[in-house]
């Protein structure tokens, strides 16, 4: 802060609130911000009244630091909670200090409120300043990570127990979910990420998921799950074949295992996601696979963290703690076909720890029940 | 889009896209649009590339109106995809024309970017216009309704059966998912809207849910589910008692119920959103009981409209075939207790029509399987 030239940050991201204060709570539909202020010793979670009773039950904080706005501010045209969180930030400090916003992921009427209604501070747009800290992972986080990973490995071993020929696909996505909550390791699950459990002849697509139809001899399943442990993620992808794999998914299959076996070897602490995302494209070219989106992307809180990309480019330097998940999901490879796989993993220094461990391959599964 | 002195609308919020489109794929974390032109007889649906199956796959749109932007303009801090969003807008028209954006559902650094970059436009801030469209729904919007309500109470009478001392919470919560994704008179659900399953302590917070522990003999289940049908939600909330309530249940039960009844006994078209907030506080008054949250919202695609409110001073007149989430949620009684009841209804000439009819009752249920 004190480099930034800021005495409050306002904090709004929804995964830096659960990392700063181990909010999980789904409220950020209205506005809610931790305040961190010079002129007090520990930051003001500010957030709608009924929902400061979860703050209190989850978070740390003592309890005159958790501050419940009126109901009235939700559902009127003319204030909202900015209004609460912009009065207490107006309360501790002087009018013509420096003032830390989140500004990336404010809507455009929020971030003019805040200009408006301090017309004498100094906004610093600090967007990603938290979700950069974010990226490198305390041992604990990496704990409640390996929890996640081991859930999403047993919903990924459930679908191959369940995914066949003549079920319907809710029966087989419900039996995916119970496994995702119910959990592993006596661990359960605290949140359910709505699993893409995507099916021919839409495997092309990326983020639709079933639909009301049987599954059938001849289809491919692309799913794609995280099992989720206290806000933390770990995500997975696998493909799935009911009946003898085509030709044309084989290929592939075998040129994408490739590409992750290039990208998993070229993780290491010092290099790049450019680096990786060489290998990946590089392996991928030779065998005749074109791969237009990124390989991948940083997670932890909330599935995606909006940080670096493993693209060519990204010059991020990878670091001890840092965690991705390396996809080599390829949607585009036809319009009406694509096919998954994914890891979760950590950097180390010398290489990679791989958090999930649900067999790595095309499971072809039998085409009766 | 005259009225508003508009040539160009950009729709960018996903439930509106979804209410133009059909499209209900979950991609909305990058940037996507609807463009409707005077230039154009059709829309076009402007998203990345990966996604851009699922619009073929899910919407009516022609293959031409159809564009997916490259994979290049995802994890790139310099452009992202409204570059591709506002290239189109600049494409198919004149540069000094209106152009309407959804200004209050963008990040305030993408608002800049369209006004940036379209410096001879002149903006116009067209949030709510669709949204405000959507109110009042068509028939085949109420059947989907309809369809999502069937699917919410069956989850609804699920938790009765399985909610029982000794059961672990996850163990009940999965097997609600359950019966919301199987659905109910053969119509599946075709999303899952995670559950909130909200278990003593914690009955005073709106937003949490399960934890990882065990039901117990005198614990209170507040359970909010919804049924999704093609993007379409209805909601409810029920409170269930492990062995006989306590005092301090019943009569806020009790007082809840008769507020419940008041609200639907409000409910007219012609009559206004304060006319029915009016007569559940009044009704709650009188026995005691102080809700100091609103009684409600419109309700459709993606469970919350963002317009108008059931609460005191919301003077939005009611229509045939408006739907609200008529909701008497109470979770600031004392900290450590709240109470839910909640149906989802359809306004009519004479009065009202309740989509969810799970039994309207305190749930007493057996402490023991």
């Amino acid at each position: 802060m004190a480099l930034r030239g800021v005495d409050a940050l306002v904090i709004t991201d929804r995964s830096n609130i659960t990392y700063l204060t181990g909010y999980t709570a789904k409220s950020a539909y209205v506005p809610q911000a931790v305040v961190i202020s010079i002129q007090q010793e520990e930051p003001t979670f500010i957030l709608r009244k009924m929902d400061a009773p979860a703050a209190l039950h989850e978070t740390f904080m003592a309890r005159d630091k958790v501050i419940g706005y009126p109901e009235a501010l939700v559902g009127d045209p003319d204030v909202d909670g900015y209004d609460a969180i912009i009065d207490f930030v107006i309360d501790v400090g002087p009018s013509n200090r420096g003032v830390g916003l989140e500004i990336g992921g404010l809507f455009a009427p929020s971030a003019e409120k805040f200009k408006a209604r301090l017309p004498r501070a100094r906004i610093v747009d600090c967007t990603g300043a938290v979700t950069r800290i974010r990226m490198v992972k305390s041992d604990l986080e990496i704990s409640r990570m390996r929890e996640a990973a081991a859930i999403t490995d047993a919903g990924i071993m459930r679908a191959s127990e369940i995914i066949r020929a003549g079920v319907r696909e809710v029966d087989a996505v419900s039996e995916i979910m119970k496994t995702l909550v119910r959990g592993a390791n006596g661990k359960p699950g605290t949140w359910l990420a709505t699993p893409y459990f995507i099916t021919s002849p839409r495997t092309g697509a990326a983020h639709i998921t079933w639909t009301e139809d049987i599954l059938r001899r001849g289809s491919q399943v692309n799913l794609e799950i995280a099992g989720v442990r206290h806000g933390y993620t770990a995500p997975m992808s696998r493909t799935f074949s009911i009946g003898r794999p085509s030709d044309r998914l084989r290929r592939v299959h075998e040129a994408q295992m490739a590409g992750l076996q290039a990208g998993l070897g070229a993780v290491r602490a010092g290099r790049t996601c450019h680096d990786v995302a060489r290998a990946i494209y590089g392996t991928l070219d030779k065998k005749g696979i074109k791969k237009e989106s990124r390989c991948g992307y940083p997670i932890g809180i909330d599935w995606m963290e909006k940080t670096a990309s493993l693209k060519e480019g990204d010059l991020t330097v990878l670091k001890p703690n840092m965690t991705f998940h390396l996809h080599l999901g390829n949607w585009a490879i036809e319009e009406d076909f694509g096919y998954l796989i994914s890891e979760s993993i950590r950097v180390t220094e010398s290489g990679v720890e791989v958090l999930t461990s649900a067999p790595r391959q095309l499971f072809e599964l039998p085409s009766a029940a």
